[in-house]
């Protein structure tokens, strides 16, 4: 098992025409390549606009035509492809907020649909109901890589402690969340929320946001960001367009969890957590 | 139900002699009466260093001189009072780390035996093992109150995100730490905690700590802090002897949770935490 792994976070800004989105992950995915990326990580909904209306409309299955440029540019490239998330067209006509991650040869050995949806009304702040036209996965989502095991979940998802114990549980070290926080709970929740998470769980997570667009109507915090075990941030970008290249030190997850065994001395004669 | 809730937070120096200690006491809880305060907090283990060969011979059953000094100071001045921690000489000779609350006319309404005890071995950093001396708790611990219900835990109690959850679950509204965060982890890691349980939980979070002192051989971070259920500060202490008034409005509480309705979002068909 690798113990070191570059990731590649690209805040790209979202295309509304998908033959534009098709480009710009070929662009990216050779930039990274030249970084001397293990993994590249895409953010929440990289090719469609964060609107429940446009959810449907650019819906696609799995081996859609934008699932299907992840999978062959992941193997063209040799590199883990952290999809972002894109709408999936399920059965029945269902529209899910779906996660996926490519191996080095292009298969798809994970699978997140978000599983808390985004519902909020924050008086005089943002609003959204993405279950106006989404419906919820009810998985938890760990997977095997040659850096061992990591877990996947997708941005409102990352609010629920619950969730990220379970991924913790599983073994996961490394967390990816493909993720938009918006202009209201940005500032005040983005990082404090990763870092939490990571320093609860003493597992690395990776959040990977979309650029702020002024003109859309949901604008994204931008401030794609990578925190390690002790709750550090590791490096963080600003809003606009733009990508960084992250070293992570995998033992790192061993050593504190050796120093501070918050696992370890979790009471599990006096509470119980499990996926149902 | 009242909504508004004035809590005089103390960050005493710890006293190596009980009859000190018991004047300190008096001392402090005559200021929070002329601040005029609803609920005074102390830090934990205020009337004892902190030091594993300290408890046994600091300890005290209910009932005890400290208790009792406790108990009358809350009558005398009508308030409550969360007489942080201090060690507790159980059944059978056992040592727990004990907080107590008692309310305004002198009667005990909580008890919580710290959950998790601290042994931590930082490389280069703090190190400490409460397990060489003290025995857990074992009971998630709520109240009730003229301002609703509240949940205590002491500390190191408030790495372990299960225990939040379960006191939000249960309906409080506000949690009780008396703590004493370290040098090592009190920068690296108080306030991210607090605000986090405070913002995944939508509940007041509240932890007082005793004065830093420098010949200590554990030194106090001190920081006593207020955190609102939006995860925003609302008062932070820097490192030494001194008290906060702050003021909390309760209705903010279900104010947070109507506009972001996190534990209304919870999947209890994905997933499920109880106390045992």
């Amino acid at each position: 098992m690798k113990d070191v792994m570059k990731v590649y976070q690209v805040q790209s800004k979202v295309c509304t025409r998908k033959e534009d989105t098709l480009n710009a992950v070929s662009w990216w995915m050779e930039k990274a390549a030249a970084a001397g990326a293990d993994l590249v990580a895409l953010p929440e909904m990289f090719g469609c606009p964060y609107d429940t209306a446009a959810f449907p409309k650019y819906a696609e299955a799995v081996g859609g035509p934008l699932w299907r440029r992840c999978a062959d540019l992941a193997k063209a490239y040799g590199m883990y492809l952290s999809a972002g998330s894109m709408p999936e067209l399920g059965l029945g006509g269902k529209i899910y907020n779906t996660a996926y991650v490519f191996d080095r040869q292009g298969h798809q050995i994970a699978r997140h649909r978000k599983m808390h949806l985004f519902d909020i009304h924050v008086d005089g702040g943002q609003q959204f109901r993405e279950s106006d036209t989404l419906t919820p996965g009810n998985d938890v989502t760990v997977f095997d890589t040659e850096f061992g095991r990591m877990g996947l979940c997708i941005c409102y998802d990352i609010r629920f402690p619950e969730l990220a114990r379970l991924m913790a549980l599983a073994k996961a070290r490394v967390v990816l969340v493909p993720a938009a926080f918006n202009m209201t709970t940005g500032p005040a929740h983005w990082e404090l929320t990763f870092r939490a998470r990571a320093l609860d769980n003493q597992m690395f997570y990776l959040g990977t946001a979309p650029a702020r667009d002024r003109t859309a109507s949901y604008r994204s915090w931008g401030h794609s960001i990578a925190v390690d075990p002790w709750g550090t941030v590791l490096a963080q970008l600003e809003e606009g367009e733009d990508a960084q290249l992250v070293t992570l030190d995998l033992k790192r997850v061993s050593a504190i969890r050796r120093q501070l065994p918050l696992l370890q001395h979790r009471r599990e004669d006096c509470y119980k957590l499990e996926a149902l």
